[in-house]
């Protein structure tokens, strides 16, 4: 018989990782709101002197400083200064590669955005090592720009990455295939003189899962949704209990070959009637009679809907159909509390809602479906990017036994 | 900014919270295989007297017992005798509610089944005051047969139940609408004269959860698969890292309401082209142009493809067919490791694969499909029932601290 739940991560409980655990609450503590040490000490349930140990610790990591009131005359460890986050301390650095642009981005550890570069540039078709030249020269102006120390680096990119997070298996869209991103931007890094950027640990995830996690951490919603976004492609990310569903594999959440209609168009990956031929790019600016139209098509598409174009509109009617009938199947499966429309599809949001809202009222069928549970992204298309950067400093929040001490 | 992850359940760590966990964590590894104290320090890296204090209290509890070479001479604690789960100690009581069939089951600490009672009778339509006695009686014989002291009750039933496992909300192929499922069992119990079974704590869960869970338990499979069973509707259980997938309300896994073609006939739940319309007990009967007929339909159906009967296999291959259609998509939604046929489908299998491995082949484009990866339950329609009972017992090995002495 297979092992009892919760007890596989195994191992004695231990003093170490009592106190890296508690290194980690208090942190916590902190990062909801500055508190005192005393205030702490209430929160969490531990000693004063545990408190005052544990908080030394942060200072000198350089993840907490004293502040609030009686912080100028700054007596260490004295009793009622609060302490809070450290808005120049670590830094988490994000980068995203799209199929039409490059973006950079800084976070502090209050999550503040403190530096943002988005670049139009056609990708598609390009060589890896061309794109990241771009990208390091990017990640290197916006880094300068924030001045923190960035403690790591994540990468948004348009396709399905490995486990590791350094491997881009296939990215249909830019025309890649087994691409080492980590270690290519690392090289780019170096050569665009950003040598200290090249040393710090990289990982790629793909667009959609950062974005289903910017919008778990930033959006402020549900613990348990299904964000649907579209850039190039469209992509899903299935949040459980705070969690992103990431599959066996890594492929989880590719909404975009959900099969809408069995018998219908052939899509690009082999299958028929996949949602995709429906609802994604390509699909849209046909049936909207744009098609090989170049540049931003989400734009382009609410531009001429807000204008009153007829086609436009009938194609966004169309697609938010096809995404109704798809989205229904998830939720049938899923359950989640609430379904986000996200990225691109965020901007075309007023035009898809009506006929999604019909599908999901008639087809979600096993307990009621309201209409508030289908909501729409604040964050659109910032969400890749803004969940790269914040993850890195939502890690070390989250562990900071494991950042070594400057 | 949302909390970081994994710090939510909170609170410090401490002296009891890491007794009670290194309780389980011994428990674990006895589980596992018989242990003597000193392989079972060795194993978890707690210290001898830790092992021998834990150990006690396992044994006086009465989920341990002495056993192995040297168990005859019997002084309790001598190093060297083996502890094993005691299978004279607390066990889990299993209930099922089916359209055509009760069930009960008795497993003890060690998962294997003691006591199982099936009687087959046509529930649909009865009231559940009736239903419920004739289940408490079979409960009462069980447990009797088994001569163990049941630590739990869990009933699975064909329906959806709530959070809290007490409300059956809609069970449609019953007829039964917000039944108080645990507290009528409770009443059935004690007229049934088995007021000691009415104490225990019941809970009751849906019987695809149950399947599901019985397939990761004793299946011997993933951590990370989707469960397809059909009993009088289509169920599917969820499971990613060896948890079930319950979603926001409970309702997840409906994957007998996934469209598969979105304008074909209406379902009973409202909704067009749901799978039910194409592999439900219904939709197979009248396409195997067996409509209105009573009993087993699952072993009806078996019986005729053996026999060669090709328009029951003709509709076993289109049920397959639409099965594989919802199931690509669901597999593309969350790159399950293994997709398991279970309940009902197990028996069905030889004739419902060929069609779904085809569907899947074609649809499944993200990363290589391969029909290794679609598998049959070995437990087929019992899991439910086993799941029950199992979940009982594993809940008492997974936190052994909140048993009471006896």
């Amino acid at each position: 018989m297979r092992e009892p739940d919760g007890l596989r991560a195994g191992g004695p409980a231990n003093q170490q990782g009592m106190r890296r655990s508690n290194l980690a609450l208090v942190l916590r503590v902190i990062a909801r709101t500055p508190r005192s040490r005393a205030e702490v000490a209430t929160d969490t349930g531990l000693t004063r002197a545990a408190v005052s140990s544990l908080a030394e610790e942060l200072i000198a990591a350089g993840l907490v400083v004293e502040e609030g009131p009686a912080a100028p005359s700054g007596k260490v460890g004295r009793p009622g200064t609060a302490l809070g986050l450290n808005r120049d301390g670590p830094a988490g650095l994000g980068a995203e590669i799209g199929v039409e642009h490059l973006g950079a981005c800084v976070v502090d550890l209050r999550g503040e955005v403190r530096a943002w570069r988005r670049q139009e540039i056609r990708n598609r078709g390009r060589r890896p090592a061309a794109v990241m030249a771009d990208l390091a020269e990017l990640l290197r102006r916006a880094a300068a720009e924030a001045g923190l120390r960035p403690a790591g680096l994540a990468l948004a990119v348009p396709g399905l990455v490995g486990a590791d997070g350094a491997l881009l298996r296939r990215a249909a869209n830019l025309g890649w295939r087994d691409v080492g991103t980590a270690a290519e931007l690392r090289l780019a890094l170096r050569a665009a003189g950003a040598g200290h950027l090249a040393e710090l640990p990289v990982r790629a995830d793909n667009e959609a899962n950062l974005g289903g996690l910017a919008e778990l951490w930033l959006g402020g919603g549900a613990e348990h949704f299904l964000h649907v976004s579209a850039e190039a492609g469209i992509g899903s990310a299935i949040v459980v209990d705070g969690r992103l569903l990431r599959g066996a594999r890594g492929y989880a959440g590719e909404l975009g070959h959900v099969p809408v209609h069995p018998e219908g168009p052939r899509c690009a990956c082999g299958a028929h009637g996949c949602l995709e031929q429906y609802a994604g790019e390509s699909a849209v600016l046909r049936a909207a009679g744009l098609e090989g139209v170049r540049g931003d098509w989400v734009a382009l598409l609410a531009e001429r809907a807000e204008a009153g174009d007829e086609e436009v509109r009938a194609a966004l009617f169309g697609a938010g159909a096809a995404l109704g009938i798809a989205v229904a199947g998830a939720v049938n499966l899923l359950d989640p509390a609430e379904v986000v429309l996200g990225g691109g599809y965020a901007r075309l949001a007023p035009w898809l809602l009506p006929a999604m809202r019909a599908e999901l009222a008639a087809r979600v069928t096993v307990g009621p479906w309201s209409d508030e549970r289908l909501t729409v992204s604040r964050l659109g298309r910032r969400g890749p990017l803004l969940g790269a950067a914040v993850g890195v400093v939502r890690s070390l929040l989250a562990d900071p036994g494991r950042l070594e001490e400057p």
